[in-house]
């Protein structure tokens, strides 16, 4: 990016406009100490002789960016939201900036979204996969690029991973409706090809193994990937003879389609059908009833990743940076979705 | 970016390799039609030459990045999260790839990522401003690349705007309140020095004007920037005797800290106090009680804006393309924090 653009000093500029050296860093940085007049006369100047700032101009002298990229499904859901603000405070401790792309679940759109950082427009990509089959993109771009991947992972992918417990999570989600007498337990899913949807549901059936109660296949539920779907489907569930007395909503926006249909067909929660949601919702506690959760530390998660993503970035410790596996636990909170007075 | 790159056809990678030219492109595209040793070979290639797809090709020969970039202050908000799928809608039609910064209500920060945008790495910017002093920065910005502005404006920054009726909501939540015969009634805000904070607070003023009640400067409250000063604030509010009756959130976060407050502090939503909050929450209506909102439309106005920036990239509109300003109006949902059975 603009590796063409002849490098012109600041003092320079200073002595062309015959201005103070500080008169000029600080037009450039819109200071309003300096009035608009001398900001435009020192802006159209540094127009015209293209002139690149200099941490920018630095960074270009150590072909770095200055940018690393976030790739996520969505924003729309409580754990990258809170994620992205564990990676923006590390990001922003190293004066990074972070660009978020979103892939929507969409294969082809991750695939586009990834090939364009093969051609050195980020110092570094972290990456929470959407369904598909861009391994071996994800694979060659760690060649190009350092990538940590975060929550949604390829474990065979050889890079950094920071993951929470999604198996024993799930097992524990299925736990705990069993000791509250559910005995016909669906899991809702959207899209059974992610890996962590393959991790909880596995342990949704190690619990329902472990606990003598037979899996019935059409309890385990791939809701589809658009809100249409997913409420086409729910609203079938539930409309049932033997609809399921407990729920466990694998993705958060799930949880609150389950209160809407659950409404809408006049069941109570917790007394007809109890839900777990595995979501990091601020309001999950001030819901009707308050939902059960399984909450995943997503600002650590985001933090740890971005953490690891800049010790690669170090000169200093990348010798040291080998691809490292962190797993950090998420936690069951009990509230009256299952019961709780 | 990579303006020294030598082209290299697809075609000729092809001939090179003895495949067909079907066979590199679907290699170039991860297709899962190709062999894991074929895509080695065809990536291994195109990184010793240095190739450009071609579509990124055909972008730098225009000039085009083919990226967008959003800045907005957060994503943990709905407003901000839905008024991306609403940008996001329209660019993905388009082929574009969106970048989204955040500004985390900081002035130099939002000062260092519009800074970015000056060299030509973005086609256009979608601006959601944080409070501050960085009119003439955005005002230079616009003379390098489209800037559409969209929620939090400057109004006397001369390009395209899209927002909502800030002070007609404002005036029609604290007629709300007052039809629901409330008459100590607090407006919150996070940050007084925002324009749209100072449109909303205007139309409570005049409605207060209107109905004859005397506004008491202590009820205007700028509860901070950071969720402990939100929290210490707001529980001041809630201990002492003479607190409101009624409440208005101008930010969704302080909704649902003000239900978390009445929780500690034993006051019932809506006997004792009742609330309305400008929120697009997906959870209002499950919430405990249900939440009377005035709900924005998010993603109307993100489609609007990114439409708007879309129609001056079109060299086909760019005529015609004058800067216009769009107003979309929020709506009032009554429900049973403010007393609705």
């Amino acid at each position: 990016m603009a590796d063409h653009k002849i490098p012109v000093t600041i003092r320079k500029i200073a002595a062309d406009l015959q201005l103070a050296v500080s008169t000029v860093s600080k037009a450039l940085s819109d200071s309003y100490e300096i009035s608009t007049e001398t900001k435009r006369r020192v802006l159209d100047y540094v127009n015209k002789v293209n002139y690149v700032p200099n941490t920018y101009a630095r960074n270009l002298k150590k072909h770095k960016t200055g940018n690393i990229a976030v790739v996520i499904p969505e924003v729309a859901d409580s754990f990258f939201s809170e994620a992205i603000n564990g990676i923006e405070a590390i990001a922003q401790a190293k004066h990074y900036h972070v660009m978020i792309y979103l892939t929507h679940e969409d294969q082809q759109r991750e695939h586009a979204i990834l090939n364009e950082f093969r051609s050195g427009r980020v110092d570094g990509v972290l990456l929470s996969v959407s369904g598909g089959e861009n391994q071996a993109q994800i694979r060659e771009l760690t060649t190009h690029v350092p990538v940590v991947m975060f929550d949604r992972v390829y474990d065979d992918i050889d890079t950094f991973h920071v993951v929470t417990n999604d198996f024993d999570a799930g097992y524990a989600a299925t736990e705990h409706l069993i000791t509250k007498r559910c005995a016909q337990i669906a899991f809702l899913s959207m899209g059974s090809h992610l890996p962590i949807t393959h991790k909880r549901s596995a342990g949704y059936l190690k619990a329902m193994n472990d606990y003598g109660f037979k899996v019935k296949d059409q309890y385990i539920i791939d809701c589809g990937s658009d809100h249409h779907t997913h409420y086409t489907i729910l609203k079938k569930l539930f409309s049932r003879k033997n609809r399921p007395d407990g729920v466990i909503a694998s993705v958060e926006k799930l949880s609150t389609l389950v209160y809407q249909i659950c409404h809408e067909e006049q069941l109570s929660i917790p007394r007809h059908v109890k839900v777990v949601g595995f979501s990091n919702l601020k309001t999950a506690a001030w819901l009707n009833p308050s939902l059960t959760t399984i909450t995943q530390p997503a600002f650590e998660i985001g933090k740890t990743a971005a953490t690891f993503l800049f010790n690669t970035l170090d000169p200093r410790k990348k010798t040291e940076a080998k691809p490292e596996r962190k797993v950090i636990p998420s936690i069951l909170e009990e509230r009256a979705s299952t019961g709780k007075k």
